[in-house]
């Protein structure tokens, strides 16, 4: 483990002209990451907005499902037994009756019924229009009828608990969600949730820097909301009026401090300081990934802050590893960022630096995966232009051409 | 291909108490829906809000970029030939200038420079503050630099075009927009991005049928977002005192309509017979699939109706296999549901009936992929329960234990 950088001494937290004395490790990063901001806080919201929500506890059913004996198709309901031997050569004659019978004892009564209605007394199966013979002329009920296949008991019903039973767990406590879990729960009689609360993000956008200054807190932002995050601020104090000091004070509001840019060692890059200036800490600065190396991890008050790069392919990579990794566990969601991962072979050698963990851009073809540019090098076009990226740790060279690698997919299916 | 119905018979239309004559197969439901429904319309949206929209034109690079040659990394800018030999043990002395210098024919000028800003003339590289020796004692400027390595022209700056000539297309028509998107088209100076306009769904709750009735429209309109659309109404009709017919005529304000419940056999469905009193058509109705055989498709005036089944497993199969191939191709998206697909051995054998395709829900854990209960008996826990489900197509008996098939997984990475 590197030591925590000693903040208090302004020459040595004040890396400008002078570069990064050591990079953390990835992996220290992570620990750190894993660690920091506050416990999970759950909130209750109405079940039918909750899709996508992190479910804060186990529901279970309160009640047996179906709470009774339900019909599940149309058609007639009947007594099983009473349809044995039934064929086509040997229809079987049914009343029809609408209501409950008076004389239970009476096999032959069949019930007209509807999916979703309660199966009438003394039934146990229903039989559907095809397995019956129909009144030639006439589609209004019958007194009649011919029931031409036999049935089983169970047969188009569903049992009162059947489906589940009182008290089961239907929906687990971290579960994510689906929108069929929204008719579950309605149908359990359930109208609100508690769910994981999302996490404030305060954003600074410390820039503008060069021509991509203005894209860099849309992007952010729909990352952060990508990740479970709501972001706020997003304040660019340049020309603003407002310090960068005073822009990342006023964003300890939040859960989660995200500063953009001024995070490297030009005598521009004024991100470190102005932490220290508001009352914050640095933990790490300098991190040992390409692209993203000049990120940052620290803390304000209690509230963990993340710097970024403000080179936009950059600022992508570092946030996807870093910033992406805090607020999805603090929203509940799993810590990976969420891009399908694939398999396939390179058509052309990926060179790496021992010490770096590396984020090298891939376009994907039928044939496999050409990495794009090299990785001090990347420009936003690239980045635009791959379809994911590879990550090579640290402890390797590269990947020759030919090998299989993982490929972190950009788009979503 | 099936006969289209004709609906001026209303005998022939109300298949109520006698079931489906005939079911049409998948197949032919998709010829249908992928040729049906209004030309794509296309909307001008802020691009600083456009994540996830579908570009609806190609974005071509105004400007060469860099529009100028423009410093990547933080160090000194100089020219690289004048660095030939430098060394730890052969320091070559530059001197540090601030301005442009006088006389450019002297090489041995080095230019403090940040990352992002233009490369001072008659320089071709940087060199960072690791490879030139520091006055001790002294973060400020100096007049004199030792330089540590030999420099290579290109080092550390991207020579104006060099990430994308003027001209040429960045992102294409089509293309579903990624975060790092924006901040490319910031980057390119555009505030404005032409993207295909959400179609707006008219939904029609058509029940309540049994337990299941207020978890519909929930569930529903989260699958409409989740496609691209924008969900409108969700009007249950039942017990509000307006009719059925009356609340499919008010949709047809939308670019689709999807009608949920009411869709089957039984007396009380009465999904088609509204519609046709709406004035609409339906095309099929009955579906060779399972769950969700009592689907239907049809036209009210120009607009596509899809009629779904109320119990919401097989309303949920049937959004997925139908009505989200038809808003998502009006969305501009991808026709397939957003299901991520894996394969893996099945732990136990699948029965399904040739003719109909069969959505068999299924769990998967490290050993494989187990079914569900089955398929004409799927109910609402099972379905929450599956991680996915199967799709056994209508030429199939079913697939046996041991077979590797293609699951589709409900929940995202």
């Amino acid at each position: 483990m590197n030591m925590p950088i000693e903040t208090h001494d302004p020459a040595r937290l004040d890396i400008r002209l002078r570069g990064f004395a050591d990079r953390a490790p990835l992996a220290q990063a992570w620990l750190w990451l894993d660690a920091v901001g506050a416990a999970p806080r759950y909130e209750v919201v109405a079940a039918k907005d909750a899709a996508g929500r992190i479910l804060g506890e186990n529901i279970t059913t309160p009640t047996d499902l179906p709470p009774v004996d339900l019909v599940l198709t149309d058609g007639y309901a009947l007594r099983a037994a009473a349809t044995e031997g039934a064929g086509i050569y040997n229809p079987l004659v049914f009343t029809v009756s609408e209501g409950v019978p008076s004389d239970v004892s009476q096999p032959a009564l069949a019930h007209l019924v509807s999916a979703g209605v309660e199966l009438p007394p003394d039934c146990d199966a229903i039989v559907g229009f095809s397995a019956v013979s129909r009144i030639a002329g006439s589609q209004m009920l019958t007194d009649r009828l011919e029931v031409l296949d036999a049935a089983s008991p169970g047969d188009g019903v569903a049992m009162r608990g059947s489906m589940i039973k009182a008290g089961t767990p239907v929906l687990t406590a971290g579960r994510r969600l689906r929108p069929s879990d929204l008719a579950q729960i309605a149908a359990l009689g359930i109208t609100q949730a508690l769910v994981w609360r999302c996490p404030r993000v305060g954003l600074v956008i410390a820039g503008p820097k060069a021509q991509a200054a203005d894209g860099l807190g849309p992007m952010l932002r729909a990352l952060i909301v990508r990740d479970g995050g709501i972001p706020e601020g997003g304040i660019a104090p340049e020309g603003s009026g407002v310090s960068l000091q005073a822009a990342i004070a006023a964003a300890a509001e939040a859960d989660i401090i995200v500063v953009a840019g001024r995070s490297g060692a030009g005598e521009d890059d004024v991100a470190a300081i102005s932490l220290a200036a508001a009352g914050g800490t640095l933990e790490m600065h300098g991190m040992a990934m390409r692209p993203g190396s000049s990120s940052g991890l620290g803390i304000l008050g209690t509230v963990p802050v993340i710097l970024l790069p403000g080179d936009p392919p950059a600022c992508l990579s570092a946030y996807d590893l870093l910033a992406s990794r805090l607020i999805r566990r603090i929203a509940g969601f799993s810590r990976q960022p969420p891009y399908r991962i694939v398999t396939l072979p390179l058509r052309r050698k990926i060179v790496s630096a021992v010490g770096f963990t590396d984020i090298v851009p891939v376009a994907v073809s039928a044939d496999g995966v050409t990495p794009i540019g090299s990785v001090d090098r990347i420009n936003l076009a690239a980045a635009c232009r791959a379809a994911g990226f590879v990550v090579v740790p640290e402890t390797l060279e590269g990947h020759p051409a030919g090998e299989i690698v993982s490929i972190h997919l950009y788009d979503p299916v």
